[in-house]
């Protein structure tokens, strides 16, 4: 889990390289899970249950418990706990902040919630990535490179070459395949093909399939390796698959669905 | 304290520009205060208490409560709801997401925490800004410009025009000068004097005088206007100026003298 390696061993036992987003929305959990935070919990717990055979990688966002404080932040934690041990934990946090900041939010993401690894906005720079790989070498810093939504026009893409490849040259100077992944949407797979070049070794996280409308096999063609190289996100296509009481099994389903087309790949590449 | 006009009536009447980083480094937080959370929480509290009569607006950095997890959460709640009314409370974030989770972070922010104005990381672009803005007109997003840090040289500079130029024109067309304001370091005031040529009716946020090195006297020359347009932070130089039980005299004491130097600039304008 906290290397490459480990982390391939996982993928391969399961024949999935799938990480389920837990953005609960709450106009939208089933009532059957109750109301309010516990509902919440609830919801989250029963995803997980429900798809943790397919999944390798689960990744909270910590917006939708932050907006219900501390009670939040306590149920996300409890969520966190209840997972089991052969899934990767993301907390998707996009924090970035200066050096001795980015130490506390490390000690938030890694020691209090015990997540393993973290989502990274880089705008700010070296001493914004770093302190979330120094002293935590058992776990993950997650850059965004180049995202999944429109707003990624606005910056990503500024300069030549564009902000996000800089990025991503930049960040592979500070880390290594270990520590660090990349955040790189599959709603511009072509991009993504490109980025694989930039960064051969290293892990690619990426949002943007099913809701958000990105191909599963495009990003699969485009970015996988040998030693897997990807984590593909979904959150809403699994989450939201029902909205009655059998909505576990729809998430499954949809959980399943996605495995099924990653499984192929698995077999397409000899390990040494 | 909803607009830039309101700000400016209690910078008027305090003769003051002063913001206060509410950096609580378990560290060096005085033996007096007590330990662990509720030490935090007292720490802040007495630091409030003894510098209000200056401040025009205090900066508690999110990444120094969220270490502690929930019980941090509810302990900056108590503090922000301790603050009197006349000051701007600035929740030190730095998020960015895309549009459906950033609107959860501005629930979590502004009806959560009660804060008055959150920092905004702009990486993600549009959809990650907007929704610290729509629909809370009373509130203020605060998006990172050009920082203070030492990292801000790796991509903030990325470009022509820099990254950091790119972020203030672009996004002055999705704000106004009553809901937007803009992150801008005291570490190279040369620049900032030209940031205030590209955003002349914007407040800037400016970081990095104190301790980290860069010039009150300076920031005043580059960025004063007739409607004030600044907010300057001094954190450690304040919370630290002492470590005995005399602490809050001595923050008093840094935090004054602060203000007697920005105190001559409100002389300079003649208001309509």
């Amino acid at each position: 889990m906290n290397t490459r390696q480990g982390l391939f061993q996982i993928m391969e036992r399961k024949k999935s390289c799938l990480c389920v987003g837990l953005d609960p929305d709450p106009d939208r959990i089933p009532e059957s899970c109750g109301s309010g935070v516990l509902g919440m919990e609830n919801f989250c717990n029963t995803i997980v249950r429900a798809t943790s055979d397919v999944a390798v990688a689960y990744k909270p966002n910590l917006a939708f418990f932050e907006q219900y404080g501390e009670a939040g932040w306590a149920a996300l934690k409890r969520v966190i706990a209840a997972m089991p041990d052969d899934v990767l934990v993301i907390a998707d946090a996009k924090r970035g902040d200066i050096g001795n900041t980015a130490k506390r939010y490390a000690k938030a993401m890694f020691e209090d919630l015990n997540a393993h690894a973290i989502t990274v906005a880089p705008y700010m720079g070296k001493d914004s990535v770093k302190p979330f790989m120094d002293g935590y070498e058992d776990r993950w810093a997650i850059v965004l490179a180049l995202t999944s939504n429109s707003g990624a026009e606005d910056f990503e893409f500024h300069g030549t070459p564009p902000l996000f490849e800089r990025v991503i040259e930049k960040c592979q100077t500070w880390g290594n395949p270990d520590q660090l992944m990349f955040v790189v949407g599959a709603t511009r797979p072509e991009m993504l093909a490109k980025i694989r070049r930039l960064a051969p070794e290293y892990t690619f996280l990426v949002p943007g399939v099913g809701a958000q409308g990105g191909s599963l096999e495009e990003v699969m063609s485009a970015g996988w390796t040998e030693f897997g190289g990807l984590l593909i996100n979904a959150s809403r296509s699994i989450l939201y698959a029902g909205s009655g009481p059998d909505f576990a099994d729809r998430a499954a389903a949809e959980a399943r669905s996605l495995q099924a087309k990653m499984e192929p790949y698995f077999n397409e590449f000899v390990r040494p």
